[in-house]
């Protein structure tokens, strides 16, 4: 893969693989990202006009070539975009633009690893109003071309903010305004009240774990979503982009 | 694998391999099922004695030896049980039953592939008192493995009604007092109103195409989740998973 620079603005060189309808559509729509070139089926070379202005260098192959150059990519859709990174804010400038808004709200997730999951997250954030997700680093994966493709288009407009101490980013985030729900759906907290803080964060945690004690300890309230638990089966909790998907609902008609 | 016949009450003669920790434990659980072998890796022995009295072969092996015999399972989670599949009602036995219940939602999903959604949906139907789904049988996956795992136990609970012809069965669940709601996120849909029908069937078509018209003209009302879509962006839907169980999750509440 060349890497080319024939467009300037904004440029961070970091070059990423992007791929699937949404996710493609979504990024060309991004005038903050600098291209490199678009690789699509034939059967997709009725790309609208629309995005066709957006990106110069346009290749289209048949099935066979495609299968070759892009074959190990699973669920590519036929549209395959080589594109750079841009530039984001870093959580304090988010926060002061986030100090705008009537309502503020934004996900914690501790120590949930899997892309889809949070990538499915990511797109319903983008659906409620929420800008940013903060994880740590050092356990979250990264902007992946798998998490883009899972965000559907939604990594382009939801922040993703890898802290090296959640704990502490949440206890800053308290500082500002923001009152930190922790979501666990353990029998001893109590269900979801609608009568939610304007400034919110929700924390969540792993589906096998929940969140680890440090970071449960510094929410300002512990609650669970109102559900009927099946002892005899043993089932218990929701997968997590379901239940955050829900409390963003929640919030969001609040 | 040896098909052995040790327990007789339920067998369905159908064979299935149930993977990962809470889709095995639910399946032990299962009285229905009459197992036939449960392989687990050696830092799963510990397993409870309450699951260990539900099955009589048990076969503990080191990490590398269950590579060897089921590496190709994908996030076994080192727990594979083979089992036998259990009776379940027809959508007629399923019907009498639920007209004990004061309120009652049923789910069809027109033209979803997905495994892991359908999996994911069910894990929700569980917890939001939903005991059937309802796919069109030439368009909608098996209950396969994956689908069990997504599940995550669920599919021990929740009925999976493949019918002939969806928008029939949806036309004679209306006989039996049921309300269709279709959800379509498109734009001249009206928002969900909390005042569902006592007895309902939710509705949702495959995430690109949506429903097919055949089955949106059968429903009575088509409505869609307050959201805040993203033009510039062309974000307008969410994953089908989450859209089910919010609606799920409202029905619930309601």
């Amino acid at each position: 893969m060349a890497k080319k620079k024939h467009q300037k603005p904004h440029n961070t060189g970091k070059i990423q693989i992007i791929y699937g309808i949404h996710a493609v559509r979504a990024a060309l729509l991004n005038s903050k990202r600098a291209h490199e070139e678009l690789y699509i089926t034939e059967n997709n070379k009725q790309i609208s006009e629309n995005l066709r202005s957006k990106i110069q260098k346009i290749t289209i192959l048949d099935q066979k070539e495609f299968k070759k150059l892009h074959g190990e990519i699973k669920s590519n859709q036929g549209i395959v975009l080589i594109t750079n990174d841009f530039e984001k804010p870093t959580l304090q400038q988010f926060l002061k633009n986030e100090d705008k808004k009537d309502k503020s709200i934004l996900l914690a997730l501790d120590q949930i690893t899997d892309p889809q999951n949070i990538g499915s997250i990511m797109r319903s954030c983008a659906l409620f109003n929420c800008s940013g997700i903060i994880v740590a680093k050092d356990n979250a994966p990264d902007l992946t071309s798998s998490l883009y493709k899972a965000a559907s288009g939604a990594a382009e407009i939801v922040n993703y903010f890898k802290v090296t101490n959640l704990k502490r980013s949440i206890s800053e985030l308290k500082k500002f305004g923001y009152w930190a729900y922790g979501f666990d759906s353990s029998n001893d907290s109590k269900s979801v009240n609608v009568n939610f803080s304007k400034k919110a964060i929700f924390v969540f945690g792993s589906e096998g774990k929940g969140m680890r004690d440090i970071v449960k300890k510094e929410c300002d309230e512990i609650i669970q979503l109102k559900m009927q638990k099946n002892t005899d089966y043993m089932i218990d909790s929701l997968n997590v982009s379901n239940a955050a998907s829900i409390a963003l609902y929640e919030f969001f008609k609040s």
